[in-house]
């Protein structure tokens, strides 16, 4: 059995490690690192693992000896401890902001202030297989991206691949996300009463993910980001300007091309019917990223359309296929839910 | 123009408060207190009144002199601060807790702490113009009922006056109620992720509005309390026992004759289609009161059901009907908004 | 493998147990009749099932020989259908409405009409393992209990069993549900502009699901039922009179015994937390029955609460825990996924 | 006291509009006609019509002479049944689709069919008082537009009667909607099971309101439309490019020039805060709509955002201001309802 540690183990994420992980018939979750709750039960706080865990949560510091790491921190609190986690495990799997982008200038400008630990930011791994499955074999440390950024490359990621598109141009994302993403610390904003049925734009300009789609697609990324009435899910539509005479046929082999081998991304592509483009409700739990596209023959106008579970796809799970890509274990091991329809 | 202070402004009761008075043609607002946002735009707190109001949140000490002051406090702070308020206003209408109950032994085992003006409950006469409007037309010292309460007595109570009901047998109360009841600084567990889609018992037995209940009333109630997914309304599900031989037309003959002349509660008496029983969703924003009730003519088991909005007919709009009676003016003036639907 | 059709398969107690029994190690799913989609890709109805199969609905003619079926069927579909079902395979599991009941005078007191197959009311052996595990491990007819009627049962079952309420003065259920519960043909009343934020008493008295938990309590229950905002989710608030004498360590060790050996009713018993009582909110897409209560001591008033997942526990994942049963395989088998939190 | 009458009064914006013209102190409703309903009572179908009017349903032939007429009917019947409008009352408002574009190919490009009374198509004056006030004084047949459409006009238009943006460029549209939209006879997609939660996008490319944008503004608009969780609003995103050297602070004046002597335009530019940009969840009921922007300084990409309720300033709000216009009246009359915070 492999050895895992969760820190951060108390917040919407770990939640979803933890669930993940023990329900995986290759791991042992050996600690749940909580600075807010150590000694309370898991299940206090998670009500969902009742039953699947007697776990309670511990301190850094009786942190038992690991193969893997996750850290499910706040962001900038990675960076600040990092080194005492690749001492107490070979694999560390960072799911903050603090590792996803290779240039601290870019760093600074999205983050407003100084990185602690620049000299890593080389060393890590884009915790995305698929874009970086190669790499991520022999990884031992990984970044894993933000839940927008994971949607925005995937939704545009064959096009830049196939060259269908003229990166010149750059690309416009619309992102959509539920209240999960901001943590289970949340301040006011997030109370219920206000949050509750809200269309609230919480990035006009200059969203942190806008800079990892940048770095990942090779363009120029603009992201506007949106909460809407959700605890899970994010969505993200994409426009982008396809080259001279490309049209929907090419499109569509080159979505089907880059995904066909893809465990977690699916094609949707239905002529009819309710569930004709992506949406992250029928996502809800599952490991599945849908992508999907239209083009407007008239006009040469593409858009483009991903959706995933934020904590899963957008984060715990994506991390646990990257650990399992890793150790050479079957890629989609404890992430085969389904999602639910209706939900 | 009479001129109305609202303590604890920035509240929900508070802005709802600050949205009836507002636009009430016999009213002006002089005063809007909170401490918290002392010396911010309203318009900053309650972005509704955006266009409506240029006014900013004051001190305590800044309030000028008042023809009436609603208490929209935190539970316990009305009733330290009482004196204050009824030295800088004749007119007190508290809409807290604090002085509800008539019976010091009833509030303490209610809300397990000793009552801070207990020579003053016997002054204090309650907000519900259903039961209480002759005493209002008079009373300087009022008290709003509890949501949930107004809802509950309002279910029973023509059943009560016309005798009807064994009050022996006592009565079951089964409420439901939005977030926006715990108010503008909630914590934690009203954190949208945890909130959302709840159907959250919160008080199994013994609900503080029960007493309210069994006060007004005159017999045992029993009260259970769910959030359920809402922002505004609460509903309250009544069984009660029948008076042998009683049947159904007795019952809708009592209800329509204490209800046919009040210009806030209706009965709700549909034989078909979806709006049969009272349900808050169509009441958000209005002062109304739906009832309804169902008898089992085999068994004689009798529901009852009362819909409000939990803001309005169960606080701010309640209070400003009240302060209507005692004013003097047309019951209704400044309560006219019907409600939205859908929504 | 053991081979399994499921009829009304796109339905969504028909989805349900789709998802499920494509995740089954065991089972093999054979047919997916469909009258309404017949030849039509099972994921294009389901689409959470994109990717887990391939299959296409069938039409009843086409159903190849079974060693189960499910009957996901239209109330009153079923036991006209029931012969054709019992001779294509041996082993029948019936989800409507139509066998729950083994007596003729109160099928038709709830139902308004007469039963079409009498004669077979009392070979059906109740699909709720908590009480009838015994009997179902061969029984060939089983009809699984209402989505209400399980979680009313499950909430009240210890004290009866223990003999620690009064069965003479009845029980009264307050139930509440969401919009899953009627189907994927629901009409106008079920429009999301409708529907959505209601608090909608469809059932003020004499709900069908009351007349199971009178059968399988042998008390008189009274049940209410109010449509809450949700898709998924069942919770019933009971309320019993304890026998003179009974307190609350007496009630907390019945609900214990009763249910430490099972594997899917969990009694939450917290003294402090947002998790305190049941909520299906943690339980959408398990298996669990979530079970608690809470005993106010001045006035001996008991209140017990069960919370379910509607298509699971109340419907396609308690047959196929019956199924379980019936086969002789582990009971919790396909049944394992945990919930989700937040969600 | 001016006469009306609604066509179309059983559906959404039908029922928005009896709201309103109840309110309303210088208009008398003297028909609602529904094909339906005829003969059955208004609060039948709007729930929160109760005690504000007693009257019923009409057939189109019983309706009685009327000053103005509201066409609140299906797209394609108005303009089948505009000539006995016409005939019935001098003033005609349409809030369907039927006469919004002054081109009939462009309207067959959009609405695949073509155009049933194309000599209108020039008659009517767009409903939309911020460009077309002047004409609208003198207008009797008037047609509003979407609500889609309305949102993002009024989010782009003061840049483009500044010239702040090149026109050359387009403009990307992101619209957000509720689900009351698709009107009381929606289909299945609009079931609760399935709507509640989505993140649907409905219109990838092309949605109809993209041609009224591009008429409005003058220029190339593109637009994308999915529905999220949500009864009532509509928000739009505008992405859209600065002419060079065009900075923040000339942007702000825009708007601030534009819209300050607008009674219903509000600029939202808050520095900190939720309700730093518009959301819909604070104008429901209302009809304001708010607009904001934001400017990337380093790029010198402009992202605005217009919120509104739709059917109020997106249907039945816009076209009672347009009448008050239309008659001389306060252009606020029986439109000051302020929205609810918290909702």
């Amino acid at each position: 059995m492999v050895r895992v540690t969760v820190a951060g183990a108390a917040g919407y994420i770990g939640g979803e490690l933890l669930r993940l992980l023990l329900g995986h018939p290759e791991i042992e979750v050996v600690g749940a690192v909580s600075s807010r709750f150590p000694g309370r039960r898991i299940d206090g706080v998670h009500p969902n693992l009742r039953s699947a865990t007697d776990l309670s949560f511990c301190a850094t510091e009786d942190v038992p000896e690991s193969d893997a790491v996750f850290l499910a921190l706040p962001h900038r609190v990675a960076m600040t401890q990092i080194e005492q986690w690749t001492q107490r495990s070979k694999l560390v799997i960072d799911l903050t902001g603090d590792f996803r982008l290779d240039d601290t200038a870019v760093y600074e400008r999205y983050y407003d202030e100084e990185h602690q630990a620049p000299h890593l930011l080389d060393e890590f791994t884009p915790g995305l297989p698929e874009l970086y499955r190669d790499q991520l074999r022999t990884a031992d440390l990984i970044s894993v991206p933000g839940c927008m950024a994971t949607a925005g490359v995937l939704a545009l990621y064959p096009l830049v691949a196939h060259d269908l598109i003229d990166p010149e141009q750059g690309a416009q994302f619309d992102a959509r996300t539920g209240s999960s993403g901001s943590g289970a610390t949340a301040g006011p904003a997030n109370l219920h009463a206000e949050r509750s049925g809200a269309m609230r734009v919480f990035a006009p300009t200059r969203h942190r993910h806008e800079a990892e789609i940048s770095r990942h697609l090779g363009l120029s990324a603009a992201m506007t980001a949106t909460g809407v009435e959700a605890v899970r899910g994010a969505q993200s539509l994409c426009h982008a300007t396809l080259r001279e005479g490309v049209d929907e046929q090419q499109v569509r082999r080159a979505f089907r091309r880059q995904y066909s081998a893809e465990p977690f991304v699916r094609v949707v592509a239905h002529q009819r019917g309710i569930h004709r483009y992506p949406d992250p409700k029928i996502l809800l739990g599952s490991n599945f990223c849908d992508v999907g596209f239209a083009v407007d023959a008239d006009t040469g106008r593409l858009t483009t359309i991903a959706a995933l579970d934020n904590l899963v796809k957008g984060g715990a799970g994506n991390a646990l296929q990257c650990l399992n890509i890793r150790l050479g274990l079957p890629e989609t091991l404890g992430l085969s839910f389904p999602g639910l329809h209706p939900l």
